[in-house]
């Protein structure tokens, strides 16, 4: 038990262990304010789009076999009976060998099958139309539901809406759309030697840089963060402080607390709440290994490295996938989002027993897209700022040689 | 000159008519604040970062040079003086043979040059420390301006600001940063035929879908949309709305007046503001054909086709490099951001003298990503809703190939 309690987890492992965190509750929401939102409840169309037939182009809307054959050097001529007000059904028929006026959008008088672009045709003085090429029947139209049938499926749950979705929401009529709230993130640092960064670190403190970086990177996801403010390396003040945060959020975040004493604080502050269960004592990447992942009666808490360079690539390896699955985000992230193809510019030493994270600056040189690594101490923030993404080298690798391909994981 | 205004402008050329106008002005935020938004002004570090000499692991502080020689077999031996206390300064020296305990994040005390990691050292019951490998000086310790600087220029105007980057701020007490202010947007719709999305539209008539899209990737871009409603087919009105957002916003963004007829009502409403001057009338593109910039009195006005999806096509190839320049962002988006690599998965016929948008699907096949074209009528917005990104047909180019190589523009 003890043994398998240290073992250090795989990231595949722990991102298999976010499964057991149900999404946060739901909310219904108009929809200016459901962009980038996570859908909650499958949404079908109520109706078809377009409602009826429209032109989409400028022109005449005619019987299309009255226009067959028509040619530049031998025109079909047809006599204009009328003009479709925008917006309006328009009252009469297009009947053989006749044509009327029709803007985009208009709606198809009776009998007509189609429409003549503009720019076909010519309107003569005595109100006869030249049309100098055919059209064939549905040309220039839209059909009644050939954008969208009723009843259609739109969107599933766990769809993130982007901004064409929102217009097919509202061409639909569809101005209220059940979503997944933000989820709310308690963030947390832990540490004696951590001043709030309005504060001039008096000797051998250091401004808190880590609640910072990691509240960003929850506003970024679409999160809510709460920040908690610095918890000094005391038990009472760690317990309650915990307690109050899964009161108020969803998910927890604390960091710092990298040194082995600080780690064990906050370990018994977990033990120390109902229902609480340590899942993650380690993880095989670096940097990030001190990470703790548990469960505090169905709410996650995910204990970040005090490094902020390493803070941030946990951040962006675990908390990520972690605020994604609370959001409700169900679309697997595709394989093409996010992330590059590119070549590395250098050897590399991998690991030993670890995923190393490393980061990376992009360069493109005429055809090749190079992946420069911007080495330095994990403890250090500023290449992480220098840096575009992360390249991993997997577990069980020793290295990877200059001039191999990677995969760049692109930071937000 | 009438022959040169109703010359189709290429889509370079629109991109470079954009220098013109200016970024918004600057705003003061405070740091949890600054997330996403683009620096106003460049940054320079106030201080170091460490500001002192720190441990970056746990083990002991010890001179460098006492350790050389240490071997499992035969290790060195040092004398446990104290241990530094988290946050404060140790109070003490490390002298010839001392070692102090530390943890990461830890002051160094004087006379100590490096860090031992406690994996290859043990305490002995009476106070000695077995040491059983060297360290060279300065390893496992972080030494001041080693992350950064004073002085050291941190960011420049026009620099997106990422969740590193606001931690980086936070540890050198940067905690307020002048930024420019996010552009506000009027959004417009104009036309008899259109009516406000919650409403069930009556014959001929169809809802607002595009002034819902535009707005929502407006907020994705970090704009303020302001939605200034649906405009009637009117003169004296849509001169009256044109001339309140001016007011209001910083960009004018109109949509609708697909036809011909509608499209001159814009035109005119343009040429009766003071100081307006229509740049493009045209825009060498499809779909997006009818789209309209002028230029009112330094503000842009952006005048978008009436097919939402012709809207959203402009707003992606316009509409976006258009808010970025109001928005202040100066880093050149870069090559690999947004976009990937694919190999198209039919024949698609180019649009004689205009660059083509086509929309395309993702389909990862084995170690191919296949960008499957979207085919169907430009009035049709769901073929949007169904894909991941637009294909660029270069102008000239009369089509691409089965297994051609592309470039695909990813959606927001």
């Amino acid at each position: 038990m003890t043994l398998e309690f240290f073992r250090l987890k795989t990231r595949e492992e722990v991102l298999a262990l976010f499964a057991r965190f149900k999404p946060v509750g739901a909310e219904v929401l108009e929809l200016p304010d459901a962009v980038g939102r996570v859908v909650a409840q499958a949404i079908g169309a109520p109706e078809d789009v377009p409602a009826f037939l429209r032109a989409s182009m400028d022109g005449y809307a005619v019987r299309a076999n009255d226009t067959f054959g028509a040619t530049p050097g031998l025109p079909q001529y047809l006599e204009i009976k009328g003009s479709v007000p925008m917006g309006k059904t328009p009252d009469g028929v297009v009947g053989p060998g006749e044509a009327w006026r029709i803007a985009t959008g208009g709606m198809l008088p009776q009998g007509a099958t189609a429409v003549v672009m503009v720019e076909y045709t010519n309107e003569m003085p005595d109100g006869t139309l030249e049309v100098r090429r055919p059209v064939a029947p549905g040309e220039n139209v839209l059909h009644p539901g050939e954008d969208v049938r009723a009843a259609e499926l739109l969107f599933q749950a766990g769809r993130r809406l982007r901004p064409q979705d929102i217009g097919l929401l509202a061409a639909l009529g569809v101005s209220r759309v059940r979503l997944y709230q933000r989820p709310r993130v308690a963030v947390l640092s832990s540490g004696d030697e951590i001043v709030p960064i309005d504060q001039k670190p008096p000797p051998a403190k250091v401004r808190d840089a880590n609640a910072h970086l990691v509240a960003a990177l929850v506003t970024e996801e679409g999160g809510v963060p709460l920040l908690k403010g610095i918890v000094p390396d005391d038990q009472e003040t760690l317990n309650a402080v915990l307690a109050e945060s899964l009161e108020e959020a969803d998910l927890v975040l604390i960091s710092g607390g990298s040194s082995v004493g600080a780690r064990d604080l906050t370990l018994k502050a977990i033990q120390d709440l109902p229902q609480a269960e340590i899942l993650v004592h380690g993880v095989a990447i670096r940097p990030g290994k001190p990470t703790i992942l548990a469960d505090l009666g169905g709410k996650p808490l995910l204990g970040l490295p005090g490094h902020p360079a390493s803070a941030a690539v946990v951040m962006y390896a675990l908390g990520r996938p972690l605020l994604h699955r609370l959001a409700g985000l169900e679309e697997p992230q595709p394989a093409w989002g996010g992330s590059v193809q590119a070549r590395l510019s250098r050897n590399l030493a991998g690991a030993s027993g670890r995923e190393d994270f490393v980061r990376v600056r992009l360069r493109q040189d005429q055809d090749t897209l190079w992946a420069d690594p911007v080495l330095g101490p994990s403890g250090l923030l500023s290449p992480m700022v220098k840096s575009d993404g992360l390249v991993i080298i997997p577990l069980g690798v020793e290295g990877l040689f200059r001039g191999d391909p990677v995969t760049v994981h692109l930071f937000i």
